[in-house]
């Protein structure tokens, strides 16, 4: 079992699996480098086409579901509950080479290194690419995992309508149209256990210069807009004292959020307030409404409760409303993932370190499924959603050979 | 004279002139009651043949100039240059009946009074609706006051295009079209004064319960643009230590700025932060840039060259950049007109108070042109550009009693 994991790790191909990285990212590749592919878009559909392709070269059965996400199935010495392995395909507008796509492609190398190593494990693995992850394309992220979590969540997903008033239910038909022989994995198969490789999105490996991140679990996040209302009037004519300025109360209500988040959640702290609409809009009028939008985040399931109270109250002192937008809680993965994970770092003589993810993922969802944990490799700068993404070569090689030694691993778990 | 004053200003007929305010907002009526006409629009050509239609029934002479100005001119007893009074009929988008219609629908009823009074004046009398004084359609405003002054500013405005790419010159040339028998009033035909009636747009008079404001003069105003460069950047992913917030910049810059015009200003201080641009505006996206424009006015020039010098200085201390989008200085209007219109109040027995315009006017630029002066009614609850603009029918019949009392005054004045 040792031996298979440690043979399957050192039978990565990095060449093969650098190549295959840069072969995704044609589809939808942009002119500065960068890749913009909205999820079950017709670029999208050509890649998922690639995608299946290989799995199939590799020897893999091709399934999918009611969500299209795509299962690539290694078959297993036995019919147990497979472990999984994924990520996403689906990019931003702005989005790089690697958010979603690094676990799609390192999923499939591990697959094409077990081929190589001529390993048979005792369990099915799956490697799966989840549907429209980034929420670009279609509100809310996340769907394809989510809704393979919780399968009665796809009803209210078919409603959900891109910017050109095409809904999910009809990019869904696209994709049944692009691949009529795909068989439908049951719902609710039971999984043995998800992990997910991604980059960080961040810069905490890079400042530590550790190669990689045992990611422990998600912060929760609050996600509020406030709405703040005045009165328009002349830039010119109205005197100070006489004025009702939406964006004055605005920015007083954003100071005393933006402190209470400090008070709240010290040193691990994210806020952002990161959308801002004025109206009229105008030079010389005073604004009569101004909304902005509240990015709260703590891996502190009590913390996100006492922001919660307080930005209630602080939203009625300053008679302004808030309407909450998301909410999800911190997500703490399984132990006995996380433990295979430093397990994999360790046999591959490999530094390591715990990190919390600050940014979702789909094992924030798989997460609800079955025992779940990440894997980060650096981000350099911590650029993440734009062109200028990229992770050194050999710290996508170093991750790909964890993933590969802890799949191996909980592969052969027994039942 | 003071009995032709006298008998023009309470010959001045309240009916007929309310009856023309609401005659002219039919052109662009909003269903909300207010008026939406945009300047040289087909709406704005229909209600400028209402007005020429109406100035040739009361024997007046129709010309036109190169800004498509109209003057309708009441002949008086000598050669002299003319007095001449005005406005604009061009309106915000969501604008009223009364802002720049009052003034140029006052001036037509006091030419009706003196012909109903059987009055003849020394001087010839013009009324004027000057083009595009908003500058909603066409940027900037004022044009057709600042070309009638200035008219080598027009070349530059030729160019000028509305948000459906059509030129200036081409709606001039749509105007001339629709009017192809007017005169061209020649250019530079000095005046001998003017005199525009408006609603205060502001709540100075209402607040004091005055019901006429003697308008001294017009505040100084700097435009600018500031803009601020931060990074994006993933708001889960990254700590507060490595965030590079153009928001929280440009929120620090906006707080100096505040107090730097409170603290140079004092009372007259007006500074507006109205008009915010935010990229990439995504809830979960630290802003990059964020642009904002500062709107301050201030009576005193040194008070406005202080504040010019000192947001440099703040500009350069937090490494941001700004343009000057508009500047104006202050403007004090002719103490021989001031006193012409403070007779006027006083021979009404109106009170009256002094007042510095907070809004720009026709007036800004005809006081380079000849002594020039404005008179103010009360605006109900300081409301303008907006369709709930109104001022007292009481207000608007004084207020143009008095425009005819001072009018006749300077008619008569001589040589």
């Amino acid at each position: 079992m040792q031996d298979d994991a440690l043979s399957t790790a050192s039978s990565v191909n990095a060449a093969r699996l650098l190549d295959s990285i840069q072969t995704l990212a044609r589809f939808g590749a942009r002119e500065d480098g960068g890749v913009d592919r909205p999820a079950l878009s017709s670029i999208d559909i050509d890649a998922r086409r690639h995608l299946i392709d290989r799995a199939l070269a590799l020897g893999c059965s091709v399934r999918t579901d009611a969500c299209a996400n795509l299962f690539f199935r290694r078959e297993g010495l036995e019919n147990l509950p497979p472990v999984m392995t994924g990520s996403h395909t689906d990019t931003q507008p702005t989005g790089g080479k690697l958010d979603g796509c690094y676990g799609v492609l390192a999923g499939l190398e591990c697959l094409a290194a077990l081929n190589d190593a001529n390993i048979r494990t005792r369990r099915p693995l799956e490697v799966v690419a989840w549907t429209n992850e980034e929420g670009t394309r279609f509100q809310p992220g996340a769907m394809g995992s989510s809704a393979f979590t919780d399968p009665v969540l796809i009803e209210r997903y078919m409603q959900a309508r891109d910017s050109e008033g095409i809904t999910l239910a009809a990019a869904l038909a696209a994709h049944r149209d692009a691949f009529p022989s795909l068989a439908t994995r049951p719902v609710q198969a039971q999984a043995h256990a998800f992990m997910e490789l991604h980059i960080e999105q961040g810069p905490l490996l890079e400042l530590a210069d550790v190669p990689l991140g045992v990611v422990t679990g998600i912060q929760g996040v609050r996600w509020y807009a406030v709405h703040c209302k005045g009165a328009a009037a002349h830039a010119g004519t109205t005197p100070m004292h006489a004025r009702h300025d939406a964006m004055t109360l605005a920015l007083a209500v954003r100071a005393e959020l933006s402190a209470l988040a400090h008070e709240l959640g010290r040193d691990d702290t994210r806020i952002t307030f990161g959308r801002w609409t004025v109206l009229p809009n105008s030079i010389n009028t005073i604004a009569s409404d101004v909304t902005f939008t509240v990015d709260f985040r703590h891996p502190d399931a009590s913390v996100l409760h006492a922001f919660d109270k307080q930005l209630d109250a602080c939203v009625e002192r300053h008679a302004v409303s808030r309407e909450v937008l998301f909410a999800h809680p911190p997500v703490e993965f399984a132990p006995s993932i996380i433990r295979r994970v430093k397990d994999a770092c360790n046999a591959l003589s490999a530094p390591s370190m715990n990190i919390t993810s600050g940014a979702f993922h789909d094992a924030m969802y798989l997460a609800k499924h079955c025992p779940s944990a990440m894997l980060f490799v650096p981000s350099r700068g911590g650029i993440s959603h734009n062109p200028a993404e990229s992770t050194g070569d050999d710290h996508l090689v170093l991750g790909t050979r964890a993933l590969a030694h802890c799949l191996v691993h909980l592969c052969n778990e027994a039942p």
